[in-house]
C-alpha cells in the first residue's frame, strides 16, 4: 500500500505542476498581458485544461484509488500503513478524480475558453459600466456551467454540485440554514448600530498617495511574514491571490485614491491567502492538499488577517504612528480612536470588498441567492441586473447607480465560478471560531500593540496542518450548525 | 489533400499553443518570477517540454507527413492542390517531426529540467563573475547536448545537428567556409582601422538617467511600430524577444548607465526581432512558420534595424534633436557629427552585444568554434575559460580581465542552445543583401532624415512571406559563397 501512495503521489504530482502553469498563464492574464494577447490565451488555457482533464482522469489514477480502498463511503481509503495525511491525500485526489472523470473533456475546455473571454468582457463591462457587454458572455458561461453540474451529478439541486468544488462535503441545504439563520438578525442588528453614535469617517474618502499607499502596504505584508522570494505583489482589476508553484504564491492589488475602503486590507486579505499556502510543511507543501481543504477554510485565513486582525485596536496602536507618518496631511487631525472607529464604521454600503465586517455577509447571502436562481433557471441573465438591485435595496436598504457598483462589480461569475460566494461567509464564521481559540491561546492585544504579527503566524501555522486533515471543517461546520 | 493540409495544420496548431504556453513561463522565469520558484518552475517546463515532444511526434501527424509526400528527398511533400505557403508549412513540420521523434521523450524533459537550473546558476555565476558556480551545469548541459546531437544524427559532426536546430538547411562546412573566409579579412580590416584617425567617443562613458533612458527607447519602438497592444518591453539579465502568442510577442532589455553600448541599441535590436513576429500576414500569423524559417534570417531583421538603420546618419539627422533634450547635460557639447562617429567607431572590445559592427562577427567567430571544440570534446569546460580568453586575445588582442566580461557573458549555452551563435554573423551577412535591396527601392537617407521608419517597416513586411518560403534563405546563402 505505501508502494501505491507513493505512486499516486507521483502521478499527482504533473496535475499540481500544470494547475501551478496554468495558474502562470492567467496570473500573466490579469496582470501583464498586452490587451489583444487575450484572443490566444483563452486558447492556450482550454488546451492545458483539457491536459490536466486528461491527467487527473487517467486509469491508473482509477486503478491506485480503487487498491487504496477510496469510495464514496470510505473517501479516505482503507489502508492500514498510512498516516493521517495519506487519507486526506487520498481523499482529496479521489474527490477530484470522481468529479473530473463525470466531466465531458470537451466541456472542460469549452468552459476554460469562455471563461477567458468572458473575463475579459467583464474587464471591458465593469470599466463601462455597460452589462450588455457582459450578457452574453455570462450566458454562454452559465449555460456551460449548467452542464458542468448536470454531469457532475447532486443528490437535491445542480447547485450541489457546483458548491462541492469550492466548498466540498457541504450540502446547499446547510448553507442555506446557516445563512437564514443569521440574515434576519444581521438586518436587524444593522438597524440597531445605524441608530446609534454617529461616526465620522470622512478621513477615508480623501486621496491618498498611491505610491506611499504601496509602501505602506509592503511593510505591513513584510511584519506579516510575506516575503519576495516567495512572492509577488502586482496590480490587477480584481485582487487575488495565486499560486503558481510551491515556492511562489503571488498577491494582487488595486490602487484607488481612497485607502482604507479596499486598498489596505484588500492586501491584509490576500497576504491572508497566500501566507496559508505558503506556510504548509514539508509533507504537504507543493502536493495537492497545499490548496487547503476548501475554501470556507482558506477565506477564514484571509478574513482573521483582514477583519479580526487588521481591524483591531491593537494592530493600529502599533501602526497608527506609521501610518501618520506616510500621510501626514490626511490624518493629522484624526485621532487614533476616531480612525479605529472609521475604519469599523458601520453602515450599508454597495461593494463587497468594502463592506464592513457586519453588513459583508448580507452581500454574500445576497448573491448566494441569485445564483442559485440563475443555476436552477428561475432567474435569467437579462434580468439579473434589476434582480441584484432589488436585492441590494431588500437586504441594505441601498439602491446601486450603475451596474458597475451592481451587478459588474466581482469577477467570480464571469470566471464561471458559481458557488464560490458563499465560501466567504463561511470563511467569517470559521474564522470567528479559529479566532475564538487563538484568544484563548495569545494574549492578543500584548501581542499586537508590539507589532509582533510573527507571533499570530506561528500560532496559525501549527494549525494548518489541521486544515487539510479530514475532520476539521465538518467540527467547525458543526459547531455552527449547534449554535444556530 | 486539401483535407491533409487542414488536418495536420489542426494538430500543429497545439503545438504552437503549447510553445507559447512554455515561452510564457520562460518568460516569466526571466522577469518577474520569485527567486525561490525556480526549482519548481523547472519541472513545469520540463513537463509542458514532455507533452509538447508528445504532440508532435503523434502518430496522426507522421501518417499525415506521409499522405502528403514529405520525405528527405521532397521535405515539402508532393501535393498538387497546395499553394507555396502550404509547402513550407509542410517542409517545417516535417523538419520538427523527423527530429522530435528521434528524440526520446525523457531526454527532452531531463534537458528543459536542466537548463531552467542551468540558466539560474549562470544567472548567479555570471553576477558573481564566478566559473565554478556554473562549471556543473554547463557539464550537465553539454552532456545532455551531445545525446541530443547523436539521437537525432547528423552527416559529418555532432555539431550539425546542433545547428540544424537554428539554422536548418546549411552544414557545418559551408558556415566554416564563409567565417574562414571572412575572419583573416576582418583582422586585417579591424588593423587598418585602428590605424586611422581618433574619434572621441568619451560621451559613452557618461551616466545616463536610466527612467529617461526607457522613455527614449519608448519613443523610437513606438515610431519604429511595436505597440503594446500586441507586446510588452521589460528588463531581464539578457535582453530578448519572444512569442507568448499570435498577438503577443515581448521584448526586454537591461538598463546600465551607460546608454549607446547596448541599451538604446538592444531595444531596437530587440524590436526587430519582435516586428518580424508581429508582421506575418494571416494565413502564417501564429501558426508554426510565424517563428521565421531560420533564426538567420530572424537576426537578419534585428540586425538590419540596430546597425544599418539605428546606426545610420539620416536615423541620428531626425532623433540627434531629440535626444539632446532627453540627456541635455551629456550632450550638450557633443555635437550630431561627433555623436555619430562614437556611435559607430571600431574598436575591439570585449562584450559581444556591445561591440561595434565590425568586430562583432569575431566575436561570433570566436564562440563557434569554442561551441564545436566543446560539443566534439576536444575541449573541456574546465579549459573554457582559459581557451577563451586566449581566443578573444588572438582575435581582439584584449583580455578578459574576469569571466563576467568573458566566458560568462551570454546565457545561450546555459540554455543548451549549441549552434546558435553562428546565426548572428549569417544574420549580419543576410541582413546586408536585404538592406541592399532595400536601398535600390527606398530612398533611404530622405526616408530616415524624415523620421518615416514606418516606411521601412512597410518595404520589410512586404519581404516576411519571402522570409518562411522554401528557397529565400537558400539564394541568400548562394550569393554569400559566390561572393567569397
Amino acid at each position: 500500500m505505501g508502494k501505491a501512495i507513493e505512486r499516486l503521489k507521483g502521478l499527482t504530482k504533473d496535475v499540481v505542476l500544470l494547475e501551478h502553469a496554468i495558474a502562470t498563464l492567467s496570473w500573466d492574464q490579469e496582470t501583464y498581458m498586452p490587451r489583444l494577447a487575450i484572443g490566444e490565451k483563452g486558447e492556450q488555457l482550454a488546451l492545458l485544461q483539457g491536459i490536466l482533464h486528461e491527467k487527473i482522469t487517467s486509469s491508473e489514477i482509477g486503478k491506485l484509488l480503487e487498491d487504496l480502498g477510496a469510495s464514496d463511503e470510505t473517501p479516505e481509503g482503507v489502508f492500514s500503513d498510512g498516516n493521517v495525511v495519506d487519507s486526506a491525500y487520498v481523499r482529496e485526489v479521489f474527490r477530484q478524480y470522481k468529479i473530473q472523470t463525470r466531466l465531458p473533456k470537451k466541456l472542460v475546455t469549452e468552459l476554460a475558453l469562455a471563461a477567458s473571454h468572458s473575463q475579459a468582457a467583464w474587464i471591458e463591462a465593469r470599466k463601462e459600466s455597460n452589462f450588455s457587454l457582459f450578457k452574453p458572455h455570462l450566458e454562454k458561461i452559465l449555460e456551460l456551467t449548467r452542464q458542468k453540474a448536470e454531469s457532475i451529478g447532486y443528490s437535491e439541486t445542480l447547485y450541489d454540485a457546483l458548491l462541492d468544488e469550492f466548498e466540498p462535503w457541504i450540502s446547499t441545504r446547510e448553507v442555506l440554514d446557516i445563512f437564514n439563520s443569521i440574515q434576519p438578525w444581521l438586518t436587524e442588528f444593522i438597524g440597531k448600530i445605524g441608530n446609534l453614535r454617529k461616526i465620522d469617517d470622512s478621513f477615508l474618502l480623501k486621496e491618498y498617495d498611491i505610491s506611499r499607499q504601496e509602501a505602506f502596504g509592503r511593510r505591513v505584508l513584510q511584519d506579516m511574514g510575506y516575503g519576495y522570494d516567495r512572492g509577488r505583489l502586482d496590480i490587477s482589476a480584481h485582487p487575488f491571490t495565486t499560486t503558481l508553484g510551491r515556492d511562489d504564491v503571488r498577491l494582487t492589488t488595486r490602487y484607488q485614491k481612497e485607502f482604507f475602503k479596499t486598498g489596505l486590507f484588500g492586501i491584509i486579505h490576500e497576504c491572508g491567502h497566500g501566507l496559508y499556502e505558503l506556510g504548509f510543511g514539508e509533507n504537504i507543501k507543493g502536493n495537492i492538499l497545499a490548496s487547503g481543504t476548501s475554501l470556507g477554510i482558506h477565506e477564514s485565513q484571509s478574513r482573521t488577517w483582514e477583519n479580526i486582525i487588521g481591524r483591531s485596536m491593537g494592530f493600529w496602536k502599533y501602526y497608527y504612528p506609521f501610518l501618520k507618518e506616510y500621510f501626514p496631511e490626511n490624518l493629522k487631525s484624526v485621532s487614533m480612536e476616531s480612525f479605529y472607529r472609521g475604519i469599523n464604521k458601520v453602515k450599508p454600503s454597495l461593494i463587497r470588498v468594502e463592506a464592513d465586517e457586519v453588513t459583508y455577509n448580507l452581500h454574500i447571502i445576497l448573491r448566494f441567492q441569485l445564483e442559485q436562481e440563475l443555476i436552477s433557471g428561475s432567474l435569467s441573465v437579462g434580468d439579473l441586473p434589476e434582480a441584484w438591485n432589488l436585492k441590494t435595496k431588500d437586504f441594505l436598504g441601498i439602491l446601486p447607480e450603475n451596474d458597475s457598483e451592481g451587478v459588474l462589480q466581482d469577477i467570480h461569475w464571469s470566471m464561471g465560478a458559481f458557488g464560490y460566494f458563499p465560501t466567504y461567509a463561511l470563511g467569517n464564521l470559521y474564522g470567528a471560531q479559529f479566532s475564538s481559540a487563538m484568544e484563548k491561546d495569545l494574549n492578543m492585544d500584548y501581542i499586537l500593540e508590539k507589532g509582533e504579527l510573527a507571533e499570530i503566524l506561528f500560532w496559525l501555522r501549527k494549525k494548518y496542518i489541521a486544515t487539510v486533515l479530514p475532520d476539521l471543517q465538518r467540527s467547525l461546520l458543526v459547531i455552527l450548525q449547534e449554535k444556530n
